[in-house]
């Protein structure tokens, strides 16, 4: 592992078999960093400083690390364990595709903070973060055009669209407050689910026989790995936004990195509140939507709106409820997780899924 | 050809061989637009009647026209003259990528009007207009993805983001009054020719022998079709360009479609203003300056600084400049064209080519 190389992605309590796979993930990590700033070098000044601003929106590198682990999970056996340079182009290319996301989501939440950093569109306006974002999405299907299967390209082409379906769809529902969980679950599936669900399934394609053929690689005839890593991508994705909601009312926000209640304030109600409103009496309920109108900007009023919030979703236990929701979407991703073959990639998968829930940021 | 058949794309003086070929690219022309309607197709309600609305955005259809014109121009002479389903795909998909530029364009631009229809924004919202932006990008590389080769697709994500990074140094040269020829060539070139000059290389490469290869159709061993229709498209983008640029100035609105010197308020430099301000006298060049700078909004003031402007670019000759760049560029493409075999869809093109610069709209 070279000096420069990234840290681990996330926090690994480390030992046992899983402290071995951690150089080699981080290593991977390090090509697929790579390969993302060379797919989007610029020869025009302009457009390279804006790319390189783009360093301020790396996260957690959550789907590329699941499509790394999702291919050493898949990987046969007496196979030679090595990450293929496919999985380092797609785990680049959905990266990006999420980036792009995130640019354009800022540009639309009117946001001037990202991780810490300003915003593109705060730093040199909506302009140039609409044009950033839509070249990621074209680099991020360059990346996956220059593979050997089209298999790729197609998957990360329909996933695009599901991911756009999933926001229309939750714009449409902003202020709906009588929005039900059947329709959060759907939004969030599209809008999170898609894309983490085709990291997981992209990473087992190209791995072992049948390699990217979508065609299992480990014991195919009986089990079709690629399928059930997709469903523990979808179910870990869905529990990740859940986790999100409950960070975005019950965060820290120095930790966090973004300001919070966020959501509420744009209008997208989150699971717990979605709960609560479903729940509560109806005198509660005309209290709590009287608090959501409040505006969280006023300073003063802040602290104390949330704490009225936090006290409402007591009554209904909606914390709680949410967070048992992500647990029960974790534990099906856990004993999906556990039918493959016992590798390392298998274990450090497992301690991912739960950190989505554990995680404070 | 069914009786909801479009008319032709574009205004064709019928007559001669190209008579024949009317019926068969008017039919071409559906097909795309059942491809196009069809990719986009949603099951969620809110997300389809999005995809409706983009009905009124429907245009010239000129980067499909040139798909199939440049296929049928490229099929060797005894082979069966028909348009095969990749030009369909390819040519609903470079059209669904000029769609997602302008839907974006008009977020950018603030434009409520678009083809004299309400722009996506104006209707619907900034967030909407740029998630559905987002939709049709991804629709596109979702159907390159569908072909046989990934050619296709490589080329078309590659050109997605030369027109991003074209769009990006046009917005760091906003409001830039000492812009000069090469740099507004450089920006046509990336952000308008890019795209029309794929669209002619793919049409031609699907076509004939080394079909979707990249290696020419007719005489492949001595004249690389594609490479030649890619430079023809080339020209005919940038003319393309000049010819908006100067129906910005001296066009008819109501004919138009959309506001005039819309541009130039937006701080868009087009080139008889470009060639205007670096060939006036200082004193002139002043004047002008200050004539930009006069608010193209208020009632009573837009006819008499059109008129003021207009008599400024006359005292360089600047319109004619444009004019004379236009029509290089259109013969040099006629040029281009002439070395093909002579077919119908060639003289067709021919046509057209004039026509880049002789519409009105």
């Amino acid at each position: 592992m070279p000096p420069s190389a990234s840290p681990p992605p996330f926090n690994i309590p480390t030992g046992g078999q899983t402290l071995a796979l951690l150089p080699v993930l981080a290593e991977a990590i390090d090509r697929v960093q790579r390969e993302f700033e060379q797919a989007l070098r610029s020869d025009l000044p302009p457009v390279q400083r804006l790319v390189e601003h783009l360093e301020n929106y790396r996260g957690k590198m959550l789907r590329p690390a699941l499509v790394i682990l999702s291919g050493l999970a898949a990987t046969p056996p007496l196979a030679e364990s090595s990450t293929s340079p496919s999985h380092i182009t797609i785990a680049a290319a959905i990266e990006m595709i999420h980036m792009a996301t995130l640019v354009h989501d800022d540009v639309l939440d009117e946001a001037d903070i990202r991780r810490k950093g300003a915003t593109v569109n705060r730093l040199r306006g909506n302009e140039a973060a609409v044009i950033l974002g839509d070249y990621l999405f074209s680099s991020a299907f360059r990346l996956c055009s220059s593979l050997n299967s089209q298999a790729a390209a197609l998957l990360i082409g329909q996933t695009g669209m599901t991911l756009c379906a999933g926001e229309l769809l939750q714009l449409h529902h902003r202020e709906n407050f009588s929005i039900d969980e059947p329709t959060y679950f759907e939004i969030v599936r599209r809008k999170t689910g898609s894309l983490i669900a085709v990291a997981c399934r992209l990473g087992a394609m190209q791995s072992g026989p049948g390699r990217g053929d979508g065609v299992g690689a480990v014991g195919a005839s009986t089990d079709d790995i690629p399928a059930r890593m997709e469903r523990v991508g979808m179910d870990l994705g869905v529990a990740f936004q859940i986790q999100d909601d409950l960070l975005d009312l019950t965060g820290n926000q120095s930790v966090v990195g973004k300001p919070l209640r966020r959501d509420l304030e744009l209008g997208k109600l989150t699971l717990p509140v979605i709960h609560h409103l479903a729940t509560a009496t109806p005198e509660q309920r005309g209290r709590t939507l009287a608090l959501l109108d409040t505006p969280h900007t006023e300073p003063g009023t802040s602290a104390a709106v949330s704490r009225a919030l936090l006290e409402a979703l007591e009554t209904t236990r909606s914390i709680q409820h949410a967070r048992d929701e992500a647990a029960r979407l974790v534990a099906r991703a856990k004993a999906n997780l556990a039918a493959l073959p016992e590798t390392p990639a298998r274990e450090l998968l497992m301690v991912m899924a739960d950190q989505v829930v554990t995680r404070t940021s």
